[in-house]
């Protein structure tokens, strides 16, 4: 049996951190770091939690993998998250010069596209992986709430 | 004698956490947040000893101020900062809320500005406070360097 570990897999782990923030009653986005085939970081949203505008899942799996790393910069590094960043966290992934970042769903409204920006040059992008299920945690979230 | 804390009171205190990171021989950007007249954050750059690149001066005061204040909105908070914010920090400043943002020198190359981008609509801001000496520091920071 071979295991293949293409950009749906992580993203369906990534997903599965959205489910953590879900059942928190965070907004349900979640993330994953691998580098060279390993996971070096898992986080969700907990900006509820930590009463903390800045603890979105990227902002903190940004931190938590040039911790693991022992450097800044997160070369040969790439981010599953569920949904497209905000400015706050495009702006955080600038400077951490990633190689690839993995996008779920789009963010119409918040989303750094939106505001007219790009991530780092250096950076590879990939966009609509589980697109609909990533869209899907946040619709059914924000009804739920309604 | 009648104190005046007015903004160049509390950007100078800024400008000597500046100082600290300089010592410190990381880019010389502080920060101060201040709430009814009284300090509730104090930072500077961090990110070569943190080994992090969201460890701007801004970001930690926004994580702190919300954690001294037990909200995550900054509502009746004026952040001091002498240089002007970078996208990630501008979009930080954005989700805080925050009632007012002051800045010493403005970052041509950087800054929020310069990238197309505005704080939230509720954040007055006011720029150029101390502006030649939060500019120096920076200035004598890189000549030092090169």
């Amino acid at each position: 049996m071979t295991m293949v570990f293409d950009d749906e897999y992580y993203m369906r782990l990534a997903l599965a951190e959205a489910e953590k923030a879900y059942e928190l009653g965070e907004i349900p986005v979640g993330c994953v770091v691998v580098a060279q085939d390993r996971i070096i970081a898992k986080t969700h949203n907990l900006t509820e939690q930590l009463i903390d505008v800045t603890a979105h899942a990227e902002v903190q799996a940004i931190s938590s993998s040039a911790n693991h790393i022992g450097g800044k910069y997160l070369k040969n590094c790439t981010m599953y998250i569920t949904l497209e960043p905000c400015v706050m966290c495009a702006g955080a992934l600038y400077w951490s010069q990633i190689s690839k970042v993995v996008i779920g769903a789009p963010d119409e409204k918040r989303g750094y596209t939106s505001a007219g920006l790009q991530l780092h040059p250096k950076t590879e992008i990939v966009s609509g992986v589980l697109q609909e299920e990533c869209r899907m945690i946040l619709q059914d979230f924000f009804k739920k709430r309604r």
